[in-house]
């Protein structure tokens, strides 16, 4: 197999389409944020990365709270759209006809349609340069209660989808199951 | 719509699987990897969890480097079986069957088989209670040459896959074009 390098790059598929929320200057904002990850379980953390002039960064700079919320494949149109303007000029719950509402932090805002949405504060922000590293600790989720199996959350009924660069893609089928099939190659060694 | 409060959770998806590789006492290990993130695009970055215990991790702390391998679905078992066992008492390379190579950092083994290879030196390292959150900025990327289109690195190509609780799933068709789609919108308000 012959490789090629391409230089240094933030090569990592495929992430989740997400809509994170924050108050700024007192009014709910969203953006559309590709680039997150999971930090830690217990106590529950999730980082986003978002560039400096980002619109919402100014509101999770200023209450130190902000929501992520998982729109389904419904809402494509809606999340692309978030990443399309800024707040600083639109209003983009008008726009997309969001129904906000609020759980455990004032100044978190949960778009209803959205089938998940996560509360954080912030724990930490880090200057990676290009982007601010805002690390959060969960402090609810809520879930629509149509996107649940057995009390869990439903990856089959929530339909969230990947962003790539160029496309969104839909999450595709289940082939195989975890810390089982690798029990094939056990013994082999 | 009725939204049911699950207390914290991490719940993000989809995230891709990924197989971690770092040097332990001189010897390449690898670990199966789900929690990762990109930090930033400039210089660019990306986060790992990883528990406490991970053998794995002492490694990265031992050369301050680390490499993060994307199988793609041909490599399933392997990956699961890289999360099952823990390099401490097992041989990864040998029972998978991995050919590793290197290129800038002399600690960061990369796998052949997988079809993108990060190089990366760390940056951070937080303590978030139940995970290290690593926060690496890569050196090189590795593609392979039959996963290229046009010289881009090709998701189609690839064929990444995603690591849910009990499933993995595959990355499905491409539905709509991103920072185009929500245009639709756009004049809407």
């Amino acid at each position: 197999m012959t490789k090629k390098k391409l230089g240094p790059q933030p090569l990592l598929w495929p992430h989740p389409t997400t809509i994170v929320g924050s108050h700024v200057d007192g009014k709910p904002d969203f953006a559309a944020v590709a680039w997150t990850g999971v930090a830690a379980s217990s106590p529950p953390a999730i980082t986003i990365a978002l560039q400096h002039h980002r619109y919402s960064l100014k509101g999770i700079y200023q209450n130190k709270t902000f929501s992520i919320n998982i729109p389904s494949r419904d809402l494509v149109k809606e999340a692309d759209y978030c990443g399309l303007v800024s707040g600083a000029k639109t209003d983009k719950v008008k726009d997309c006809g969001f129904k906000v509402f609020y759980g455990t932090l004032a100044t978190a805002p949960l778009i209803e349609e959205c089938p998940v949405n996560l509360e954080l504060e912030v724990a930490h922000i880090i200057n990676m340069g290009s982007h601010a590293l805002v690390i959060g600790r969960v402090v609810e989720t809520h879930v629509s209660e149509d996107c649940l199996t057995d009390g869990q959350p439903d990856i089959n009924k929530v339909r969230p989808f990947i962003f790539t660069p160029g496309k969104y893609h839909a999450v595709g089928e289940a082939f195989a199951d975890t810390f089982k099939i690798g029990k094939e190659i056990k013994g082999k060694g």
